[in-house]
């Protein structure tokens, strides 16, 4: 086993000029969670599954007892109206552990797609505010200038200079280990505080997407409603933190 | 030398459609203090030694004051009445170090037992609850659903979606990557408080691992023996907590 | 890709008897500032980039909002004298974060400037002090003891077993490494507080290098310039950092 | 460069089968100065020097202001009368700093050294008390039972399951690894406080090696006048931990 290797899972699909659009664990989950929405509701299939050295020894107990080893996936979508393209989806359980594993995962990932005819990608993730955000835009960043008027037409925000720190993980490095082979592509970057799971966060980032590769009136619904469920653990969490600073504050005093 | 190196003592056993059972160190050692049992008590015999760069760099001391590398080790042994089969045990010092040392080894562990013809595994480990527990049960998990009904029957547990973490380390990989070639296996895990070494969750797993494998009535009483020893332990630690919590107690009385 | 590897920008330069001089991020960031001004006020150009799987897999964002792959970069300049010799410049974002990955890294870096005909090379760096300093020394070290006299005429420095703890890093690798290759070499280290960047430690280091390498009266207004808002800084944060000092003071001579 | 690379200065020697002695960094760095002493004292002489990406990336400032790459360095000596036998001597700046490292280190140490025909070897070390102590013993462990007894008459001491952790480093590894290839090899540990570097113990293991190796009376007295100063020290560090604790205890009261 080389230090990444891909199982495909059955035929390997015949694409025509397809888009990638990558979505892995972060912050906030927010690629991680936009991905494997849009997989569910397009009815993606998958057709391998990434395992590598620098992912965690671990596997995962499925419902049914079973063991699944952990791993990324790629899933395959076919174009079906004449103004869309075919493509190619990667979400999965974890990024690799070390920078080297990430560069070495990247390039994998990168080969893989190349090998579909893939040439231009989006990449989804979070851009931790370390606040609540009552409406999160989707900031991005890109290959190439030209490519920055073009995105900004579908609602995404460009803010010079910002995220500060640039983009850790896959979602960037695909973009920069991909634009040195020439591949054109988008990171989209959800505002989210970042504390937990945010599917509202990706929700704005899928009403980007859908619009910029024309998949049309995407339900979103199911995202909503976990947004929801995730709003109410939020207050909870706030108000025993509250709580506790409320107890805090009276030991100030009486100390 | 190569990152994992696998040293035969002697001749290299013929075994025919044997099974592998593996216990290495892990939570409450439970895998480990079942096999280093199980090979005791059934004769096995010693076949490789597994060297690896991802061991710590140590030497044990034999009481003879000669050195010992620290290794896994195999042993096998052979059927003696018709409903049994032959086994290959792996037992050892330690677990790899780091994630790409664990897939390393349990790859080339992989390696040997398909060579020796292994089809089937047994990975045993504990289940770390971090309270005590009168009555350990055995949870467990499959490379395959058909088998979960038929473990269920010997007396293990399956809990939907427990452990929720998955199972880390050696046990858990080498069903994963087992799975990948083809491999049928079941993960034993003995619940276990966690804290210390834990003989009576080894023989609660034990007796599964016995019913299932038809080796019979295998001697457990040495695991008795040494359960009792360490329940004295925890008791007199718990003393000494409990002591010095009541101390704690005290001052926050009088602060 | 390699665990280095290098892109040439355009064609190679065809150099003579190049000298190398090499600046990245560390202490004070006193190299990377001064190699970055260098290039900047006698117009090197780019001409190869260096990624590397042991650099953060992060990339930046350009003003223009396009993402660049944390690297470092080989500039080239031609020398315009008699006097001066042509130059190989390397400043960059990051050092390789493992130790493994340092000499990989310099390992490269000196398999391309040998290439280019590089015999000699300056290393800078900035030597913390870990308190203010007026005017900075420039200390120094050489791969070879005859250039020690040498050196010393240009104004730099030289302690006996200064710095106690040598030199860490690119700066001292390259030297050490080069040396076993038959390289000359200098390390000139800016004293430097170390806490934050400080281009008055650059400065004071340039001084020195313009003189030896005869590079003449090279601008170094604006990292004067740099260096009284680094200032302004450094005083702002002394302020806080002692009123917060006198509070706790306040609080120890009531408690 | 591979990941450890030997470079030969000058000739390489021819030896008649000669036995190793290595001293490298450690608890109390007992096998360090030691082995070093040795060097000096006999007058053994450099004959290749060994360099590690392991290694920190580093080079130390020699007094003539020349930089050093931080190394191993493998020294020889050769017999003066009839029952000595060549020595093979390696000391050095660092051990590997992970296990991998270690592995590949000392693996090929064990190279060079049996291209020399070494067999035998001998490997120094501390055995770290964690409290001062009056006469350190010196503890030692085998590759051979049959040499247990041999050792001890060379006033070693064997004491059963000590130490209880093994030895870890370089000093066993090259015992463990060295016993896979059939070499003979015992390791002494002198006992050590352990906090400072202490050339009291480095004595104690001198003195039993040199009487094992038949090099006779060896001058020890400036490895006494060094741990003379050392122990002025640490009286010295003592008092003022002791003044500090009266203080802390002082508040205590008043608290």
């Amino acid at each position: 086993m080389d230090n990444v290797f891909i199982k495909y899972v059955g035929k390997k699909p015949k694409l025509k000029n397809p888009i990638f659009i990558e979505g892995l664990p972060g912050i906030g989950n927010v690629g991680k969670v936009a991905v494997e929405h849009l997989i569910e509701v397009v009815g993606a299939k998958k057709f391998a599954e990434v395992y590598c050295k620098d992912f965690p020894p671990q596997v995962f107990i499925n419902p049914d007892g079973t063991v699944k080893l952990v791993n990324n996936e790629f899933y395959y979508w076919t174009a079906k109206k004449k103004n869309q393209r075919d493509i190619v989806f990667l979400t999965g359980d974890y990024q690799a552990l070390s920078a080297q594993g990430q560069y070495e995962l990247a390039e994998k990932i990168l080969d893989v797609v190349e090998e579909f005819g893939v040439k231009q990608m989006y990449t989804l993730g979070g851009y931790g505010l370390g606040h609540e955000i009552k409406d999160p835009k989707v900031l991005f960043a890109t290959t190439d200038a030209d490519l920055v008027k073009k995105v900004r037409k579908f609602g995404a925000v460009f803010r010079k200079n910002e995220p500060g720190g640039g983009i850790i993980g896959a979602s960037g490095l695909l973009l920069g280990l991909g634009k040195l082979r020439g591949f054109e592509g988008v990171c989209f970057m959800g505002e989210t505080p970042g504390y937990l799971v945010d599917p509202k966060s990706a929700k704005a980032v899928l009403k980007v997407l859908t619009k910029i590769t024309n998949l049309g009136d995407v339900d979103l619904s199911q995202l909503e409603k976990k947004a929801k469920e995730i709003e109410f653990i939020a207050q909870q969490l706030q108000e025993i933190e509250g709580l506790s600073r409320e107890k805090t504050d009276d030991l100030r005093y009486i100390g």
